[in-house]
């Protein structure tokens, strides 16, 4: 029997995702299960996108950077309102963000070189950064400082004569952090001085939580050439299934570069592009209702969290996550307990440990990430269950 | 500025999609171009994928292997009655066959590995190839020989250390070579024999031209740890552009792993899923028209092809491609030049260089891969403009 690749054996499995057998035979077993686990909310899309009917003769590829039509109004019916100076030359529509950063880290790296990432991290990262051989080197932040993104000197220290680009999650996943106009000018500016790119994932960029109007790493003035955008249409409109993602720089080299590794995938799917391409038409009345139900999840779960003794979750202004310490030695040991022996009524609860986040050994292990992503009566119950079982660890 | 990475920077564009911008700009400036470069079939997809509308409240995430229904009826309605003992869990669904592809050749070779491939070759398998630092080792066939497979001694003097698997595509892009199971059984036990795993691409398998039953890998007795499978759905009910395919293997560690490189980019496109879940009801008489369609349409090309002073073009028996031997010395300069300067009453054609098919250098120079995936008549005068065009060619 031949050997898998060492690459393949040793390739860490899905931190996020290897709960799963769990939570099916729990499911299997008639539990009910409540999915704070992954960023898969329930919001429902913008009608715009479901009116037309599927009927084709045949679906033909596309053009290997995506529909020059949805490209066209990427660029002018969303990015363009938003301030941002983005044409469709500059966007490569990709099989989600996922395919976009999986791009813009090879188009950055090659094997051996090194990217700086504030940690806590979306575990994918080091899953692309692995495959690719590329080296994660962290700049830390604390849940006690509430993930406080600390001074540029933190970032100097982790240069060397192999770091290529700087990658940050804006607002980020896990932590829910948002940052400033001040921190991503900051981190902008160290970029442009030190040759390097800057990476800048924003795919929960319509989830903010605040007055001040988001700031994107495309606005920084002078790193046109520094700034490498991973963004998502699937994430924004609640079409997480749709899988359409864009890549997005006015570097010409990136852009050329990526056409190339769209190319050897030959299309992004045209079903959701075509999807993708109705959501553009969503009012803006949507966002600002997604916002305000998450708002209310999201003052509810960090309210709920820090009234269960021994548990801290600072606020977090963006995205759908947060991060809790909980009173227990290894969340993935409780993580697993819940979905394996803990039953209230019958339901149980699903969280996703937090120390794969981390890159720094022993970081996260005491953490949790949890997705407001259900509605306000389900993340009660789910707030209960997560009480109750913690009560009940502390006998186990 | 930064620096593009040193493998994006080299990385070879697409040969088959390289000459794209020039046949864009054919298309603008009015000219009818003729598209026998690209497998992208003009054939009408399955009525039955059809009849449903896009109405969902949103689009969740699948399972990262794929909608555990369509993994069961893919089983079930395809594989089995081809008489392939394949189950669900043997079935990982992936973004077109190009996805499926890029996790078969990583799980199988680590970086430095060598894999065995016959050429010509689909040239995205050089693309994987050195996007993974795995080394291409090459069987030669000869268009002369009308691509006949030489003898497993080929395949020996091939073998080194670091040899990791035989990749073959049955039927073959570009040559249309259809494996007869003598060869693929003797090439199965020489993977067996030496450890190796056997990658095969069988995303042409509907489309034969042959009495014989087609015969899969998966069919070889006592490789069943060996085989790795990749398949597209789209391909075989011309929906290219659903980007469905799957990875199919009943080695267990090979569909662990498959996993792994599943979850790292979440799931395959929902809405593309759900076409392909519909597909599997197609009536048989569906490829029974389509391989007759395709017949035709081969025989005409093959007879059109070789009747032209100058040009050879061996019998394919499977896929829709053929490779044929141009009276020019440089085929990707004949290729520009048609969709640059030759005009024939305002029409021309695209065809597809061949020599990046080969990995020895200086093969292929003379050739082309035509895709007959025009209807009769559009063929019909696509050969008239290569007869005309090779005509004023020599006069250039």
């Amino acid at each position: 029997m031949p050997d898998i690749s060492h690459k393949s054996a040793a390739m860490p499995a899905s931190a996020i995702r290897k709960l799963v057998p769990y939570s099916e035979a729990a499911e299997v077993a008639g539990v009910k299960v409540y999915h704070l686990n992954v960023g898969a909310p329930d919001i429902k899309s913008p009608d715009c996108v479901k009116e037309s009917t599927t009927e084709f003769h045949h679906l033909s590829y596309t053009h290997s950077a995506g529909l020059q039509v949805l490209r066209n109004a990427m660029a002018e019916k969303y990015y363009k309102p938003l301030g941002l100076d983005v044409e469709a030359s500059d966007i490569i529509i990709t099989v989600g963000g996922s395919e976009a950063f999986a791009m813009a880290m090879q188009i950055a790296a090659d094997p051996g070189d090194e990217i700086i990432v504030v940690e806590p991290f979306y575990t994918n990262y080091q899953t692309y950064a692995y495959l690719n051989s590329i080296q994660l080197k962290v700049v830390h932040t604390d849940i006690k400082e509430d993930f406080h993104v600390p001074s540029i000197a933190e970032f100097e220290k982790q240069l060397s004569p192999r770091t290529r680009a700087v990658l940050l999650c804006n607002p980020c996943n896990p932590s829910g952090k948002l940052y400033s106009k001040e921190e991503i000018m900051a981190i902008g500016e160290f970029c442009r001085a030190n040759g390097l790119f800057l990476i800048c994932d924003e795919v929960y960029r319509e989830f903010c939580y605040t007055q001040e109007a988001f700031f994107s790493a495309l606005q920084i003035p002078g790193c046109e050439n520094n700034v490498i955008l991973v963004d998502s249409v699937s994430k924004r409109y609640n079409l997480c299934g749709a899988r359409i993602g864009c890549l997005v720089s006015r570097n010409k080299q990136v852009m050329q570069c990526a056409l190339k590794y769209a190319q050897a995938r030959l299309c992004p799917p045209v079903l959701g592009q075509q999807v993708a391409l109705r959501a553009l038409d969503t009012p803006q009345e949507y966002f600002t209702e997604v916002r305000q139900e998450y708002k209310k999840r999201r003052d509810y779960t960090l309210q709920a969290l820090n009234a269960i003794p021994g548990v801290y979750a600072p606020l977090p202004n963006g995205a759908f996550y947060t991060v809790a310490e909980l009173p227990v030695d290894d969340t993935e040991a409780f993580a697993k307990w819940l979905l394996t022996e803990f039953r209230l009524d019958g339901e149980t609860l699903m969280v996703t440990p937090v120390a794969s986040f981390y890159k720094t050994p022993g970081e996260g292990k005491r953490q949790v990430r949890i997705a407001y992503v259900l509605e306000l009566d389900q993340l009660k119950r789910a707030m209960t269950i997560l009480e109750k079982a913690l009560e009940e660890y502390k006998h186990v």
